[in-house]
């Protein structure tokens, strides 16, 4: 296993890669097996729920937070919280930008990964300009009033998973990175995870060997996913789940030439360094 | 120098990267820089001018294919000819398109760089969906009337470099190609050159350390670019081709954050392995 | 079952539907499900493909034709022929477009069904101009030299399917059409499959209930699909081609909420009766 | 005439189709023929106005509730209520969503049009997302904080119509969904009328019946329409304000081959049953 | 009256404004009142139709000579004639473009008005493509094959208007041109008449004063418009011509805050000398 | 020198073209040219900034202010001041947008510059809405809670620029059009400067002979630009910064035709008095 790639930059980075998302569960469908790949390349990845899901119709908060922290050990993230903004009303305020402007400062990301900004659930597309403008702040010296927003004593995060969820590269990198929580961040690079978007993604990530463990990371949601009283009967819950995220990996995969992908959006244009090494095969 | 990757492949590729286009000097304008990158990588570059420049109002066609050849040297090109078509009316023809099936079937190019299908030049337009067919039919086991339609005496590759031009690894690879002419070959990938087209590049190729050179190839025209009448006299020719040529490449370098860089389109996706390895910062 | 809707136009349909398309086997791909709808509902379909396939790696002409019109049968089509254009080279100009006028004239469509006008293989995209063109200038009372330049003789349209596979519809209406095969007719309307286009559709059509059997349409080109040498075994042939079109499927019945769909682009703009009866949810 | 297909719904839904817009005479202008030919159908329409005109130039805002009671009856409309939300500043804030929330709660529509989201009126295009967000919320059962917020003596639905103004189908059916409104409801289908906006309309609805009327509903606005001060006089205020808004209406309509018709955007693919049936001629 | 600026350029044009279409009675349709507009600025104007109308279903080929030439009259240009291209089946071809190389350098037109590049009818789509190619091939000063091509006795460019339409600045420009016919041309600027196409403009030209003349040189075409069996008999037909074109106009007028206009697109962005001077009011 | 336009307009406007900002130096970056060019036809000009610059690494708010005011000096702008919006974290607010109001209300501009509306800077974009709606509400006669809103105390619009700073035109035009500032003003026209944009732009102002003196504009943030410590040396601040901001103004130069340009981007359609007066050449 190579070392991961954070080692080798100046700043000790704490976390490789940051996935932000509104609710549980959202990252499991969109990047879960992106965040697979990265875990298995060594890196550390970590997730950031922005609401603890009280306005889902099946299953209480303490429940779906219990289910995030199994999936989150699935996905092999090393860290997962859930921050408290309302469920069904996320806004992009300056007061939530700071929140998570808090968690990269402490997390310090190279990638963070944002929902697309066009969605059918509102939450969705505001987590895409509440996060980005969370990462512009977060690089900032000065940022507008970071420390009198946010109460000293009720921490903007809070650690959601229960103590039982064994992180996977649990104290070290935190720890050191919590020493140095103050100091600003820009995080390199904002990738939009476009699944459910109807949008051309910009690139797609090869998830073929992780399919099933993403599937087993979307199944902890027990509260969501089992027991779901579907028609006919003619498909167990289990199973149509499985069939439509397999599905959509399997278009993803095929528009880039791999069995099952995820896709992306980046704003940016690329950089090349060598023709020859291009994927996705022209004709 | 590492070793060139196409050897490490089975089918042996003659070529690397082969840049088509419509008229000499237009490679060293669009993508000069990028032939430079590669060969500086140890791959094999070839350049195929599809017309000979008889429409230029300087210069006769004898003139452009000595520039041609030494623009070829300085950009290290170990290959580069020119087809027959009329300059200012190249057609989009099956019989144009197995003119550079025959290129192609002999060179093997991995990587063929065509013009973007939207220009000023009409030239460049057609030659972006000539090339493409061309690509296509090139691969096919059975293609349409590939034999019959060019006259065997009169090979529809002529090579116009004149011998004293020292092609850069001359020999070799290109008799070991001749051998296998005759064989369908389809190119992995067609990426699209878009320096003069009026869109957003898909990615950049930082030609920072080339910048020089690829003007020098540039320079080699001198029937086109030496001793122009310009208007007041406030710049000398050079300098102008200079400055406006630095400065597209200022522009799309900064686009991606480098230097100097040169623009392109692809059709299709990409395909990312790792998310912390993407280049271009977001902030 | 109800009556046949072509009954009720003053014209007298031969035709409801005709799908045209490069290869045989395109239309099994792209719109063999929409074909078992159309033909359920007591509809008269037809395909029309233009080339013979003789530059396919596997297969000759004589076996997909014969396949061809198996796969006629199982997808329920009254009426399925092949033209001549070169497999691999098919090209937009008058003769190409008479030829297929000749049949739009015999044959009556208020529907035709054309490849989208952007793909990988150059003969679809040449289709879709093609194609529109012909559908233009077949409803031309004057149109240019239509009669001269297709020899008597040799009919444009010749009949590729083998006398043993029976049309659903045989006789009848293809006779009545026959007389007025001379008198100009411009199809109501064209639309564009485009299942293998990067490109958004303007609608879905349900196929659910159709998904086995166009499957079983696909498996009648056993010279194509049958026995293929695919890398480490871990899929049978059947089963990747299989998995490959149902996830495509999937994919595009989920846009518009159902479980297996055709994607379509048309031109023109929608016009909607009422609201309240509009398809597809919005949340 | 037809049963309102209302009935045939479990939910019993108390309005067909609402239409939501920033400003008194907005709807008159933009769907105003597609809420009369859905009346014409016998489903059961509705109007809320988001603000009561305040801002305006001419005319008070007691002048504008009378006159738009005036062209609800016009418009066969069953129920037509106005919130307070400031004229000029409307805002996409959850208190004004969840206003929003309790009309849908109340009304229980299957269909809700709001304006575009791209507009000149800063209003308009924030109505866009605020009407969204609150279909949304709507349907969600915790949604965040919808009691505490709207204090209870002051209903945040203030019926703004004069009693003296006659609703078309008064009583039962609100009555009926009186009862049910502290119930989620989510609407089916969001449309989004495109009239003023500068993009290419999803669908039309042909309003040529209903024309006529639609223009008596505007002049309803008399302390808008009536006695404009034009220039030179050459037209009188009426007849511009007709030569205008016919304009647009055939303009509309000869985009789908109609006579006069109103544009629509939505987001969402079509749903197509039989290719057959699909309305506007290709050729 | 203004000199026409022609004067004031160095080559001496003959011609200010040449409008390209396929058929008579294009121009009159899409840009007939810019014509006039550039007409009654002292601006010398012409009109180049493709074909002599032989396809039309009503009207033989003089017929709609004599009317186009009753046409050019009240439009007020100064020179028409048609090419013998085949009607319905315009293809894009370099003998076709050099045809049209032979009006450009007789005319010299600083401004070309081509049919956009996408619409229904296919022979309009592909004038965009052969007229801007043959603007091109015009400015070449060695154009592939221009002599040998065209046969000398027949000339590409003949006269159709019948000698009793008077032109309205008749010999001393054309004369003028006509000595310098051979040399190279190129034309300043290509426009897009876009009206019939379903695209956004780039610009609109107020045709406001000469919206009725217009109508008067369309009416010219009597084999058309005249005496039409149309439906019910509500509109006469010179009604229904009248409503449909003011209708439209009065559309792209209302984008451009003037009471009739004409819609075109420029490929290149604008160039603007002086902010307070950019009309279309924003808000 | 020719009168300014604003003396012939009834409303005598004090200001021809304000524009606006989110923090100071960015205007002498995207419009700094324009503004010069306006200057120098004898146009009254105007900057607004809304932050003062305290997020930035270097330079405190106080030296921005002399800077800024420097800056302006060397633009020739005759008016320039700074609201106190966070910088870093502006909003889009009905106060921060009436804040604007009071400045359009007492400079009275034809023409604002605003930034584009898509931004790797948050505030960029934020501010593209902001000043849009500020501009709207500013025209309306009964703006929502103008009054109550700002205490009257401290002037929404405070002098940043010290007295020391001599404004080129200092008092007279301020002075007129405070006397009018309580009423209602709509500007003409909004353009959106799209320099950092990656968004192709509507039109180029032509900044050639500006070009300098518009370097030396940004050169007076000395506290920015002065000893930066770039990396090998290889370049002293001064020449990269000019280097860079050269490049971009001529890639956009070239855009239109002309060596050195600014981008807009408006939202409205053009309108074109005369086609032989259109700039930049299409071949």
């Amino acid at each position: 296993m190579p070392d991961p790639p954070a080692d080798s930059t100046p700043q000790g980075l704490a976390v490789d890669v940051l996935a932000i998302a509104a609710h549980r569960d959202d990252v499991e469908q969109t990047c879960g097996g992106t965040l697979l790949r990265m875990a298995s390349r060594g890196l550390r990845t970590a997730i950031l729920d922005l609401t603890q899901g009280e306005a889902g119709t099946r299953g209480s908060a303490e429940e779906r937070a219990r289910e995030a922290a199994e999936a989150a050990t699935v996905l092999g993230v090393g860290w997962r919280q859930a921050l408290d903004l309302p469920d069904g009303a996320v806004e992009n305020t300056l007061e939530n930008q700071l929140k998570i402007v808090r968690v990269l400062r402490q997390l310090r990301p190279r990638v963070v990964i944002l929902p697309y900004w066009q969605a059918r659930h509102p939450d969705h597309a505001v987590v895409a300009s509440l996060g980005y403008q969370a990462c512009f702040l977060s690089g900032l010296t000065k940022p507008p009033a970071v420390g009198p927003t946010a109460p000293s004593a009720a921490p903007a995060v809070r650690p959601i998973a229960p103590a039982a969820a064994p992180a996977v590269r649990p104290t070290a990198p935190v720890a050191r990175a919590e020493g140095e929580s103050g100091l600003p961040h820009r995080p390199f690079k904002i990738v939009y995870a476009s699944l459910y978007a109807d949008v051309r993604p910009s690139f797609i990530v090869d998830i073929t060997p992780f399919i099933e463990q993403r599937h087993q990371a979307l199944l902890a949601y027990r509260s969501q996913y089992a027991n779901q009283p579907v028609g006919g009967g003619l498909f167990v819950p289990e199973e149509e789940i499985r069939e439509r995220t397999f599905a959509e990996a399997r278009h993803y995969g095929l528009l880039a030439g791999v069995r099952y992908g995820e896709p992306f959006v980046q704003k940016e244009v690329g950089l090349v360094d060598d023709l020859t090494l291009l994927p996705v095969q022209t004709l």
